[in-house]
């Protein structure tokens, strides 16, 4: 991983803010610009260094995994060591990211330093790492096109499985088995498997409810590859479905295909929401589609950009987002299809090739 | 469960904090006052009142699962919406978590009350959610011991399973997937599995390493049942050992049989860490043990108390914690040990009471 470049752009970015350094506490920060995965991690980033402050457990693990950085092992906290070695610096400002720093953590931070500089040496700063994660580099595309294609081949092999009488456990867990012999370091979420009546919770937890004889699965899972995350969402149907099932599945194909189209560098987010929602308008189904379209995904589930109405963000080549418009009638069913999405500069190219087409069991 | 005590609990702290409303956005503190446990969500106290703020997705999940509560489904975000709500409501003063709250959560929370109560409204209090959490009620003391019970069988049956050659990661898959069998909603963390050389690190991720013909294998991993999380880590040892690694088990053992035996209400948690740590001084292996003896577990993984050197807090019964001192000699071996534990009016009670002595495979 090109850990140089990317701290390069970071310090741009301090640059361009007028800050003389960076203070990094939330952990897929840490670990994309220096490469560290341990749990207790702060790293400062000044115009040329880079510090990892973490603690004992670490000594080995930070060694390997941080070459080009240099680590500090502290018994304290690594936030407390990592402010205090600011104040030392005497650099005259440090960002911070006010979206993950909480209140009493900012509280500490000032605490930990001389009264003299309390008031003045940190700055909050906007998400800056997350806006640079949100355009991914070759290393991280390569990633995510393995975890993606990994989801894609559990999932084509879930369909030999599934079956009337599983519960809805049963199938999250073979999933789950099969992910993990084939190499996921873990799931990227808590595995969804919602089934009959039951699809039409959107985030429906695998429950001990029996796959029925008629009626929708909707399978949303995501597996990690190297710390990158997968996901997508596949909804099936078992037995011969009712006309009104068939119908909404269009429809919700439909507008997951539009919206996958609309996909290329300088549209807006909220332009890809609305080429969604609107298929899904024209069906008059648009008040069954709760959520918003999609979001990036990378070393963390729920990346930026947002794919929400009125997002006025401009995507840009090397994104990677998902389009997941879904359709959930309460009392009857759900569904909903979801792909993983790259930006690419002529438009876009789908990372989770299993089908879409109607499927019935 | 009895949500109505947990709200009266927390109208109580509100009365002594001198406020008059409070705004809860962590989802473990919002499901542990009303039931609701949806993705999206904030709930506020009032002296009498309880009102739940979601989104569309979950009209039909908060119904049933926030039965005493109002609920209200908004499509702004729920956080916003609460705000208002609250401003709206007249009340002078609302707390708000400063250990959840981040600094951005807190001046989107201002931008959305009127200017001239924008100063004073909202109070920052220290965590006073999970403070009430860190004493749990009879029906959580019962989940827990569920889930603890799972654990432990499923520790027990994973020595018949073990062996010199399989992976790391054949063993959390099939441990992650006996697990699913067995009805857990879900793991309380990533599954770890390190063996051999790769013991000596703390919080080795299960890896393709495999198992080696002579070494340690550290086994820490829990379950989630209904919500709550077991924690647990045994070490068996493979193959004949040196001399050397009975040793230092032994040590460890001692160390938290030490711990555990101090565990009673009213002994700090310092003293509790200094019990494990003392017993390791004495076998000159306390530099090894590069972290503290314990946490504090129940909806979520990592709760109050930390059972850290010099902390003054103290036990009280229906606290549940973790007991897990362990010495990692790097390049070498390591190995931990670890039970969960509830304080009672008595003394102590192990809830996880898999065998601890010397295992040879």
């Amino acid at each position: 991983m090109n850990y140089k470049a990317r701290k390069r752009a970071a310090s741009q970015w301090m640059k361009r803010s007028g800050l003389d350094a960076l203070l990094i506490t939330h952990l897929p920060d840490v670990r994309y610009l220096c490469g560290f995965t341990g749990s207790n991690a702060a790293l400062v980033l000044t115009g040329g260094k880079s510090v990892l402050f973490t603690d004992g457990r670490y000594i080995q693990q930070a060694k390997e995994e941080a070459g080009g950085t240099k680590v500090v092992i502290e018994k304290k906290s690594a936030v407390t060591a990592a402010c205090e070695w600011v104040a030392d610096s005497g650099v005259a400002s440090c960002g911070f990211d006010a979206s993950i720093t909480t209140v009493a953590a900012l509280e500490g931070m000032r605490k930990a330093i001389p009264a003299k500089v309390r008031r003045r040496l940190f700055v909050a700063s906007d998400a800056p790492v997350a806006t640079l994660r949100q355009v991914k580099d070759e290393d991280e595309i390569q990633k995510l096109r393995q975890a993606a294609k990994l989801g894609c081949s559990l999932f084509d092999g879930m369909l030999e499985y599934l079956r009337p009488g599983l519960t809805e456990i049963d199938v999250a867990a073979t999933l789950e088995y099969r992910a993990r012999q084939a190499g996921a370091e873990a799931m990227s979420f808590e595995t969804i498997v919602a089934s009959g009546p039951r699809s039409a919770m959107p985030h429906g937890r695998a429950s001990t409810a029996k796959l029925p004889r008629r009626g929708f699965v909707t399978l949303d899972f995501g597996v990690v590859l190297d710390g990158y995350m997968s996901d997508m969402t596949r909804t099936v149907h078992l037995g011969k479905a009712q006309p009104e099932e068939r119908d909404v599945y269009d429809a919700v194909l439909e507008a997951q295909e539009a919206a996958v189209a609309a996909v290329a560098p300088g549209v807006s987010a909220g332009e890809i929401d609305e080429a969604a929602r609107s298929v899904l308008r024209r069906a008059g189904l648009d008040r069954w589609f709760t959520h918003s379209t999609g979001h990036g995904v990378g070393l963390e589930i729920h990346e930026l950009p947002r794919l929400a109405a009125k997002q006025t963000q401009k995507l840009e080549p090397g994104m990677v987002i998902t389009i997941e418009p879904g359709v959930y009638m309460p009392g009857k069913f759900g569904l909903r299809i979801e792909d993983m999405v790259l930006v690419t500069s002529e438009g876009h190219e789908i990372l989770t090739p299993s089908v879409k087409a109607w499927i019935e069991l």
